[in-house]
């Protein structure tokens, strides 16, 4: 028990348990939402628990951080759906007994100032005592418009990514190795007010993430994506998950991912491998039908970075037209 | 910080969180669950969270019961809250990495069976790494006829309870003090068969209890209640909510407190006591205009047990028409 093969296990047990859903429900497990209709609606819905010392630590900083993060998490879950409108959710929160109160109001301070730009209401939620801190966040969206699947790819599709890449990685590998370096840089000691300025970059990125919810709005009502998740669990991971879910492969052309000039400055060279094999990118992987590539391209948030090919070719990343190995993927941390 | 003080401001800072939410909220924080307008239809939400050591303990035995609980006292919710129709729902379940997996599958074994027996589709969840087993559920559902919350109760209602009450804190009590001891009795050793079908009894009204759908949905058509909660906090602890939302007092008749054969054989004339202020009876605690309690009781399954009176007269408990004193209140155990 406990080695990396039994935890495959257990999670890969709630999905199993969804087999033989009703036809009210149009995407159960596996998505980043499930999607279920209700009366006039369809309602999307998504949950994200967020343990301390896994995903997240004290020595961070302040609750409102926190606050912002574990609403934006599920947000993004929403935006990776389509045209979705936030609309309310539960909290539960499991505190230990000696949590400093103003930690929590902290917490709920930033959780609210992201709500409030949404028009998410938190209506409802569970407070009980645990030894670390947990929560646990459900929030529920109203389907507007059209939908993504991660199962809707086709060979020929252009793989298309929003935002830039790498950044929230660089910036846990920031805050949880003091000693990082970077190749041509000396460490964080005198730092020019350019490099203090890349690394807040960086943290933020990981600390507070934004939900792409407008910009999904916007893909939505080009009618061209056919599948589309988030890159919580790094982007290669999500283009892997992508191929399975929809049995095709990819050309990832890594040379076209979006970095950004803070990840240049501190990663150098290495910024590409970041971006491909970094996690905690809330943005969105997606697929789009080839000839409206270019248009998508053209509102100014999203690039295209390969290329959905038939499933026997699998995934494969290239440089500059070579292939290329793929750094180790990115996993929360073990407190 | 860490005393019983700086908890009750954790406890009441969710809540306070969640003023001037719009008018599509039609209940908020603080009763059994949420209601909200949705396209056509009014939808309940609510949210537990368990944590092994605090609400559950490993050693109670297997996954299959903590499951099917996990579940109920969500149901239980729905149910406090009238004629609600579970529809779908989410879990996340926080796991140390040496869970065994035979348990998590008797988990969902037993959720399922609950789930199927209510028509409720788990669509989604997250499965996270934690020290603690640490599950946490919400459940939607569909808001079908009459809905009761905690604050309709007016002087002059009767005061009534479904089922039998303090089963589970005696059940609990079982668990928790193998020496145990009821007057009259000697402990477990040398159990006659009465006495250990009582013990199953108790314990399984812990470890396994009923959400109350169906009572809650006759209770709705007949138009009589007026307020309602479930014991979950104990039956004492929720009259004392149920006052406090309402704006009334209430006198408790103890000595009409249902009581199981099971505790009455095991608890004496302690069963009272125990009935008072024991706590995870998923009984439903409502109030009903004077004139239809006698209708109610005649349907079988609840019974008036006080009466509502004016807030300047409190809370008070009466046994056989004299002042009584009310035990502790029920707290989870912490582990």
């Amino acid at each position: 028990m406990g080695d990396v093969g039994e935890w495959g296990l257990l999670e890969k047990l709630l999905p199993r348990l969804s087999r033989g859903l009703s036809k009210r429900v149009i995407v159960g497990p596996g998505d980043d939402a499930a999607l279920v209709r209700l009366g006039g609606d369809v309602l999307a819905i998504t949950t994200d628990m967020l343990v301390e010392g896994v995903h997240f630590r004290l020595a961070w900083g302040g609750g409102q951080d926190l606050g912002h993060k574990t609403l934006a998490v599920n947000l993004s879950d929403l935006a990776a759906m389509g045209d979705v409108e936030p609309v309310a959710g539960v909290l539960s929160a499991g505190l230990p007994a000696a949590t400093p109160v103003n930690y929590v109001s902290d917490f709920y301070r930033g959780f609210s100032r992201l709500a409030q730009r949404h028009g998410f209401e938190l209506v409802g939620g569970d407070t009980v005592r645990s030894d670390r801190m947990t929560f646990s966040l459900t929030v529920l969206g109203r389907v507007r418009g059209r939908v993504f699947k991660r199962s809707g790819a086709r060979a020929g599709d252009a793989l298309m990514v929003t935002g830039t890449l790498g950044d929230a990685g660089a910036g846990l590998a920031l805050l949880e190795k003091p000693s990082f370096k970077v190749p041509g840089h000396g460490g964080k000691r005198g730092l020019s007010s350019q490099n203090s300025r890349a690394i807040r970059f960086l943290v933020n990125r990981l600390l507070r993430p934004t939900p792409r919810l407008d910009w999904a709005r916007r893909l939505a009502k080009t009618g061209a994506v056919t599948a589309c998740l988030d890159a919580s669990d790094g982007f290669w991971k999500s283009v892997t998950l992508l191929s399975d879910s929809s049995r095709v492969g990819a050309e990832v052309w890594t040379d076209r991912l979006p970095v950004s000039p803070a990840l240049r400055r501190w990663a150098g060279d290495r910024a590409e491998g970041m971006a491909l094999a970094g996690g905690e990118d809330y943005e969105l992987v997606f697929t789009a039908r080839r000839e409206s590539a270019r248009r998508i391209e053209s509102m100014g948030f999203a690039r295209v970075v390969g290329s959905i090919v038939p499933s026997a070719r699998g995934v494969k990343a290239y440089q500059n037209g070579r292939p290329r190995e793929v750094p180790s993927v990115f996993e929360h941390f073990n407190g």
